[in-house]
């Protein structure tokens, strides 16, 4: 039953293409499902690609072209005509149209807006592209059944046939009153099971949760993972229901949020995947680079100060890295907990007793390595012992001032509202270089007097 | 509408706990999402919780319960008898039940079982425990609506009615012959616009997804999206439908993945959160510190080996950190980037393309970032100009070296069947680290020929 992409099936696309087999193609193609397809054009070049999409009917490009990679579906849009967009957008649901019209310039989307058929349809989707697309009203599309308060179950279920033959998912049915304000909901459960004269006022169920078209899109998603919902409805400054947003669509707000936290825990500051431009992921890297070589600029600085000791305790800045490794290391890892634990909303308890807790933590961490360290310093490298002291002492000094570092910066960042995430990786390790080796200089200072 | 915790409430309960009021707290309770009280739950101490579990029936207590953080749960859980337990089970889903039992003691579970007073509900859940966690099996449920291919469209109805009792959604009903083997699947939707004398076998749709009791759970998800489907079923080995996996179980395997990429990145082996106990997040963070320290000990011999320069070149040694956070910083960004594509599936192209890109990419970031440093040693710093030289030159092959190693060991973990999330965080830190000194020393030793 599963799909595999081999290179033997894309080389016979290739020769179906070159030798115009028009009818062979569309007779495969039409039993594969549309992600499949779009995996296909993939890996084919963008000449080939468009030639299969044309091949294909609307019904089916409208599809694929949701699953195409960003750069493949820029070039097969630039290449179609604002009439052919539109036939492909009057074939999709409202927020997915919405979204690829985002992509196009200003002049191509007057275009393809005039060029739609479906009115009702043109006018949903104008709608949703008025919304920010970090908030609800950005993620919710307009299709959903809803029914009055004031009608019956039978009339309820023949309303919901009409409504639902546009709908692929019905979840709930959203009950309102006559100004189309949102009042309740019915589940189809319920429906299925309640003699067809009961008025609807007397089975809806008034406690419903549901978000404002304003509503951050992370905060939706928060909202639906706690309570277990599977789409929840949307409504504007007046109370009316305007959207609902499915569980499908909180799937991509959740993995964009966890692969921007990865990103930015790694150095990468904008939303850039592995086959992006080399320009497009030089300028998601390169500032976090100039940051660090900024910080190696002020270590430079602070092992000036410290210039006196080479004459006669060379060694002391073979530990260099060491040191500076072991204050990173940790770092990141207090400060990913703390992000990993602000964005999972399962940080609890004071202030104070988190900073009791990481002490402690870094005091176990570092005593344990201080030990490896003794014996490594003593056996393994041959150091003398004023030294492996010094560099022991200032390893677990290090720990313990890096973990406080990597804890309480993403914390006081959070409460400044700005995003924690921003303080792992990069930044976090260059402050921790830092601090680290004035640390541990400071230390060798006061014990060797230089 | 939206349910806050405060400190106010917070103090409310823990009085009304204090003073025994029981009816108050019930009906105050009672209005609250069981979400909503485990959160309340986990912010009260020990004993608070336990009264509080003991105020409230068992329907509301088995889905809280589900919601409690571990420690608390394990905490209540060893409060109550094995028949307590099983009234709270039998109140649950069959997985969710099967996951509480697996976090019983061996003995225990034994009796909880015995305990069980649904003897269907009971038999599900002993054989959801056979499978591996981390398998569909060990995902799925055993709630789901089938119909036999051979009943018609009016029966099909009925029958439903009695399974949907005790399922909260239905999404597909599947349809079975004879042996329980999985044939294909009718939507809610064709059912409700289809004549009630039709025979299943005319109406349902053959064409299904499915996956296998031993599919792992990632894959099944990666299905799920690709596919964007709701729920899918579950056969075994004969291709009997043996369960049904929704999109909310999913929910949780994707957060559950991401989080824990997220984790090795920091250097964090373990599924850990920031309010598990001292001696856990020890467990969890100090391997990749030992790995790291072991590290530092390699760079002090690197280091010793270049010890002549110190005398007459004694600037050199400024630099270390500078030169060990870009190479730690440039192969961090790589392979996050690399690790990010494997896990979303994105990556495409030959292995020699992504060698040619990655080469541009850090050079054309090493080339910028090596004027900054040029203008930085001179102006900044004042460095003499072969040691400016020398330490821009270092860095640009240190740059392109560190994104190659970034790049391929992943991907050649991949290959190897090793999770490429292991080579992120301090693993290529570490490594790049020695590389970065030995490939700085050397080159500073090939024109100052000390």
């Amino acid at each position: 039953m599963e799909f595999k992409i081999s290179k033997d099936l894309i080389s016979r696309f290739e020769q179906l293409i070159e030798t115009r087999q028009d009818s062979e193609l569309e007779s495969i193609l039409n039993e594969l499902h549309h992600a499949d397809i779009a995996e296909i054009l993939d890996e084919l070049d963008f000449e080939q690609a468009t030639y299969i999409f044309r091949v294909l009917d609307s019904e089916k490009t409208a599809e694929i072209l949701l699953e195409l990679e960003d750069d493949l579906r820029e070039n097969i849009l630039n290449r179609l005509s604002p009439k052919e967009i539109a036939e492909e957008l009057d074939e999709l649901e409202t927020n997915d149209a919405a979204d690829i019209i985002a992509e196009l310039s200003q002049s191509k989307k007057e275009e393809v807006i005039s060029e739609l058929q479906d009115v009702e349809h043109a006018k949903d989707i104008v709608e949703l592209l008025r919304y920010d697309e970090n908030t609800a009203g950005g993620i919710m599309h307009k299709e959903l059944v809803k029914v009055n308060e004031n009608w019956n179950v039978l009339t309820c279920v023949k309303q919901m046939r009409i409504q639902a033959e546009n709908i692929s998912r019905v979840h709930s049915i959203y009950v309102v009153d006559d100004e189309d304000r949102l009042k309740g909901r019915l589940s189809l459960k319920d429906l299925l099971t309640t003699s067809t004269k009961t008025p609807i006022s007397d089975v809806y169920i008034s406690k419903l949760n549901f978000v404002k078209v304003d509503t951050p899109d992370v905060e939706v998603a928060r909202i639906m993972q706690k309570y277990d919902l599977e789409a929840i409805p949307v409504i504007d400054e007046l109370g009316r229901l305007v959207g609902r947003i499915t569980i499908d669509d909180i799937v991509d707000v959740i993995k964009d949020e966890a692969d921007k936290d990865y990103q930015l825990a790694a150095g990468i500051s904008q939303d850039v995947e592995a086959d992006d431009s080399v320009w497009e992921l030089t300028k998601a890297r390169l500032p976090w680079l100039v940051l660090a070589l900024l910080g190696g600029f002020i270590t430079v600085h602070v092992l000036k100060l410290f210039e006196a000791a080479m004459a006669d305790h060379g060694t002391l800045f073979f530990f260099i890295p060491l040191i500076a490794a072991m204050a990173g290391n940790v770092g990141v890892q207090s400060s990913a907990i703390i992000v990993q634990g602000l964005a999972n909303d399962t940080l609890s308890g004071s202030l104070f007793n988190r900073l009791l807790k990481e002490i402690s933590l870094s005091l176990l961490n570092g005593l344990i390595l201080a030990g490896v360290l003794l014996l490594g310093t003593h056996f393994l490298l041959g150091v003398d012992s004023v030294i492996g002291m010094i560099v022991t002492i200032a390893l677990v000094s290090v720990i313990v001032i890096a973990s406080l570092i990597g804890t309480f910066v993403p914390l006081l960042l959070n409460k400044a509202g700005i995003d924690p995430a921003l303080a792992t990786g990069p930044f976090i390790t260059t402050s921790n270089d830092i601090c680290g080796i004035m640390i541990y200089f400071t230390i060798a200072k006061l014990i060797l007097g230089f």
